[in-house]
């Protein structure tokens, strides 16, 4: 009989981290806690670089960002091109930045939904979703006034397998932070330095 | 002398487009005169599509849209893996949402910048940009009713450098599409099945 080989058992072991929908719960209860206890570890600063490179092209990259109370980092940077379809005098080298608008909204939208599930104790087994929105040229080319230079109108369609009702997911989809970020206004503050 | 071996002059030769910052003014001007005879082909619908894969990590797609009276798609389709960092209990495989969002704001200001100074004449050499936004979890987790999910403030700086003024590029900045997009508020419905 081999009783040596057998690791110790640890805390760990003997109470493993619950999780569900792939999010671990019990550290998700932990930060809920943590934050409850030390309300200042809830402020997050996330950020973005941007270089011009010609026309309709540039490049965002994404590293850094601060939260917990300290500065943090991403394990790489995320390079993302952007540019415009031919029809708007791009070369199509990358979505264009409305369309990463809409693919930020998608990802916010869906995490808000598995990870408010998974604390809730619902099960979510497969989510898909489409996005539309709506751009009258318009109003970035100066030809209306009245007409504004974003988005008018953004549809959703949200396919759900899983334990909660549709009006749970409704309410969940809701406290998306880009969802939020889009349908109320943001303040944004401008600098420009001549160089 | 070799006088056969020379092209023929054509039409374009002779009137090449004036291209300004990487930007074909004289098809951008055209753009402007065709909105103001057929006013319809202003009209765009962009899309994305997204899947989830697990926790935090989902992927958008975004290939066709429906612009100037049609049905188009970008030469590729372009895939965006979205995730969360560890301590926001997701692996990093890919930048956040608000990460993208961010992403989309700085691709669309320089776009902005650079499309509307080509029209108006004026040279762009040089352009960096960076963007920082806040967000208290506060929101996210239902842990303050007050506190929006959302950014609360996004941060812009910009180094330019060419012909226009400081006055001109914050002019200009704020005619982007998703600047207006985040300062104003914008109507998102939202419909869901489960399958």
């Amino acid at each position: 009989m081999k009783t040596t080989a057998q690791p110790m058992k640890t805390a760990s072991m003997m109470n493993p981290d619950r999780v569900l929908n792939g999010v671990n719960v019990t550290k998700l209860k932990q930060t809920v806690e943590a934050i409850r206890s030390q309300p200042e570890i809830a402020q997050f600063k996330f950020r973005a670089r941007n270089e011009w490179d010609n026309g309709g092209h540039n490049q965002a990259t994404v590293h850094e960002f601060f939260g917990a109370c300290q500065e943090m980092e991403h394990k790489q940077s995320f390079l993302m091109h952007a540019d415009e379809p031919p029809v708007l005098l791009g070369e199509d080298n990358g979505a264009n930045p409305v369309e990463y608008v809409l693919a930020g909204l998608s990802g916010c939208m869906t995490t808000t939904l598995v990870y408010h599930a998974a604390s809730r104790g619902l099960k979510i087994e497969e989510v898909s979703s489409e996005y539309e929105g709506n751009i009258d040229l318009h109003g970035l080319l100066d030809l209306d006034p009245k007409i504004r230079s974003g988005y008018r109108e953004i549809r959703v369609k949200f396919k759900v397998k899983g334990d909660p009702d549709e009006a749970t997911i409704q309410e969940l989809l809701r406290k998306s932070p880009v969802y939020d970020t889009l349908a109320n206004p943001v303040r944004i503050k401008i600098e420009v330095e001549k160089v």
